[in-house]
């Protein structure tokens, strides 16, 4: 029994994902979940706002100094407890004059998966340590994943609803 | 110990975060993990690209109709292993001719956190479904989040490496 359960966590460990079997009735009898590792974290010191990367991630790093713009993707961290991942429905930005809204339609940073994301504008790339000119993420906070931004993908003529506008 | 694994597997799947000690020397001697539970999944079907969440996670839908764009986070599901997992350098859309370029430089579905990102045309919400115009994701593809399209956070005047002009 031990050398199982101790293999079940390694190959959650190594392998990045496990079934977790659900309490209720009708829907399915297990579902999928996924492992996220960080890759570093946000590091805001000396007037300097940096993505310092585990140096084993460092060969990933290669070309990003050719593009101006990045997607961070990093992790609410301060809100990883099962409560704030319950939440559906907030005041978007704690403001009650703002109407009750889902979280999927708000950058909330409560959320069922607590993924944040954020344009950056890149100062520079070496070795293990990206600069960017801003984020809106705390020193320490972990990051997950860096996407090049790509104007003609990654934009849209788009409408947006009257609160965001305030 | 039998209680005690199983108290950490119930922590895990119900707390969503773990601890996993390291094996090399001047690392820190625990890194965290997060753990992502899918909100639903892609559907094509019909001439009909849809999100259908999961019907816990229909109140979090409230509002998105007052969007017209909205980002779809998912899971490359496929690439889900450790060989894929560890692939750091690319060469972009699987063409030699482009040069050598670290996964964070690209949108390579080979990377060390399997998050997807598509910017998607929100065609109408209801009950627990999204209709999308499109998305570059497979039927039966597991969705983790979704966020609003804010253009003025979102986009950027940028500049791009030769190989994406192509």
């Amino acid at each position: 029994m031990k050398f199982a359960v101790m293999a079940v966590l390694a190959a959650m460990v190594l392998g990045g994902s496990i079934w977790a079997t659900r309490a209720a009735g009708d829907e399915p009898a297990a579902r999928k979940q996924f492992v996220l590792n960080p890759i570093g974290q946000v590091k805001k010191a000396d007037g300097r706002t940096t993505i310092v990367l585990e140096k084993e991630f460092q060969p990933a790093l290669l070309g990003l100094d050719g593009w101006s713009h990045a997607w961070v993707f990093w992790w609410f961290d301060r809100n990883d407890n099962p409560q704030r991942r319950a939440v559906l429905q907030v005041h978007p930005r704690g403001n009650r004059d703002n109407p009750l809204t889902g979280v999927f339609a708000t950058r909330s940073p409560s959320r069922p998966n607590l993924i944040a994301l954020t344009l950056c504008k890149i100062v520079s790339v070496k070795d293990n340590v990206v600069e960017l000119e801003r984020i809106d993420a705390f020193d320490g906070t972990p990051v997950l994943d860096i996407k090049p931004y790509i104007p003609g993908y990654d934009s849209a003529e788009a409408t947006v609803p009257e609160w965001i506008k305030r």
